[in-house]
């Protein structure tokens, strides 16, 4: 990707520099492995090997180094593509890490704990000169908000709930971009995606008042032609996170919306069940998007749905499809099924 | 007012021991007088005394003191009611609070800058005991929203836009309905609010994921008949802090609410003209807040209309509350004007 846009790494966060080592540890559950094998996924080129330790049952499918191997082939930046259980950094771990930091390798971490406050590991990387990238933190000094209409288009995966796949969608849109050779570029605002983009803004962890200047951030002024493609974070309908979405959607300023849904979800994630949070149907979900987006942006407009199917049956996803693009007008898909490229046809009648 | 409910004082931040001494220093600028002002103007029977320095151009109109006659009088806080320029505490406010922490006066701020940051002051609390409060920190450990609804009554003051008197229509109802010997508790959700509560939770300063869950405990489970009256921020159609108001709005999951509104402003404050952004109407706001307060609450509904007035004429105000009342049918009041009964009384019509 070219980035065709005069931004600071400042606007968007430190630049994680390629090629990676990704490291697994001796991480013994899956859930905790988004991040690592997200990259390995995405950005499958820029992953140079992968570390485990004993004991580690994840595998990446990608060339096994230790941090010496890592070194002789290029690798530029150790990537903790996991958390460990209680999100505290075994031992063993840091000693691993604190030898990558004295041999002069970066090393980006999504953990809650910062990598500095490790003793150790913050002593290699001032010894080195090594530099050490928290990808929950966010930048400092981030501005309020403006609402200034700002160059260049842009794209935001919203959703009927959190955990649906805007991430996934954001960059599968992505991908189809590029391979039609338009002027296209991912934007992350969570921790997994600023790995995959190498930059970004952890949105979620910006204080209140200044995500929507954040957001302003993320997404600079681009050329006219330049589509930015934002990854969302939330749900407006999440009676835990809507803030974080709203603030999100009014400083992308999106001129199209992609919806994202998951037809085998019942109730909202992370809310108790006697809560009664049911997801939101997908007509209501886009109106109040499209409301509240309207306000920094009125020609926004939605220009496709996003499902994951995972959870149902080929009959039932056949019916869906049928029933959202009728009740919807809009192209409908399942991009690990069928990729984006109906969104994107969407996108370039709508906007070209 | 007596507190019904059994909260931590954890819930809603740290408790702020009247009685208190107002402190101006030397602020040369009306602008900066909120904070004490406000105190002054709602806690009246709790303000001993005021302090001011040589050249201050403020005067709260009570007892002049020096901070030995404040010890005498029984004051237990130094209250700073004001933002120095800059935002900096000049080094005779530092000498002065100094003293006082040293004499073993708790000190309350809303600058900025941590008093703690002062080493003199630091370490003369640390000498005496005082505690000091700096009232725009969230707590820590703040938990994510759950959207459970919880026992008590709820009311929310919202705004056409920001500044618009959210926090004075909410004391204001506090006062009338106490008045009428009802249960009710102001719930402070800014800086001026919490110094005047005593306590409350700083909602634009709290990392973006946990506004819902700071609004969740800003406002606990409450016995039947309490009504809690929560100071609002923000406004849902400003680009700047729409996601702040968001989480708030549905953490707060008010069963009424009150929309605050300026008729003589034309633009959302502190946005560039050219960015176009014009105050929505009264119907739009109500009917957007609506939407979404139902997400939590679907009983939601508006009780009033506060107008704040000062820079209308008295023939456009008479003419604003026969609009305003026949179209949204609703209670229109400017609570400095008229109070707030007309409003308590709809509520009580509502909710009784």
């Amino acid at each position: 990707v070219t980035d065709t846009v005069t931004s600071t790494a400042a606007d968007v966060g430190e630049r994680i520099q390629p090629p990676f080592l990704v490291y697994f540890g001796d991480v013994t559950e899956l859930g905790f492995a988004k991040t690592g094998l997200g990259l390995i996924e995405w950005r499958r080129e820029q992953c140079l090997g992968q570390r485990r330790l004993p004991g580690c049952i994840l595998n990446g499918g990608i060339q096994e180094m230790s941090i010496d191997d890592a070194i002789e082939v290029g690798v530029k930046t150790v990537v903790v593509g996991v958390a460990p259980a209680g999100g505290v950094l075994p031992q063993e771990w840091i000693e691993d890490l604190a030898y990558a930091a004295k041999r002069g390798l970066n090393i980006a971490s999504g953990l809650h704990t910062r990598l500095s406050d490790s003793g150790e590991i913050a002593a290699a990387a001032s010894d080195s000169g090594a530099r050490l990238i928290d990808v929950r933190i966010p930048p400092e000094e981030l501005p309020i908000g403006t609402g200034i209409r700002r160059s260049g288009r842009r794209l935001l995966t919203v959703g009927t709930d959190c955990a649906v796949g805007k991430k996934y969608t954001a960059l599968a849109i992505e991908k189809e971009m590029i391979a039609r050779g338009l002027n296209a570029k991912f934007r992350a605002s969570g921790q997994t995606g600023i790995m995959i983009a190498g930059q970004g803004i952890p949105i979620d962890s910006v204080v209140a008042d200044f995500v929507a200047g954040a957001a302003e951030c993320l997404s600079p002024p681009a050329e006219a032609d330049h589509w930015d493609l934002i990854e969302g974070q939330g749900a407006l309908m999440h009676p835990s996170y809507a803030g974080v979405s709203l603030g999100l959607l009014h400083g992308s300023q999106p001129d199209a919306l992609v919806i994202c849904h998951d037809p085998a979800r019942q109730y909202c994630i992370g809310t108790a069940e006697e809560a009664g949070y049911e997801l939101p149907s997908l007509a209501e979900t886009i109106s109040i998007n499209l409301q509240l987006a309207r306000r920094v942006n009125p020609d926004a407009r939605f220009v496709g749905v996003s499902l994951n199917s995972s959870r149902i049956s080929e009959d039932e996803y056949k019916a869906r499809l049928i029933q959202y693009g009728e009740e919807l007008g809009l192209p409908v898909v399942d991009p690990i099924r069928d990729g984006t490229g109906a969104i994107v046809d969407r996108l370039l009648e709508e906007f070209l």
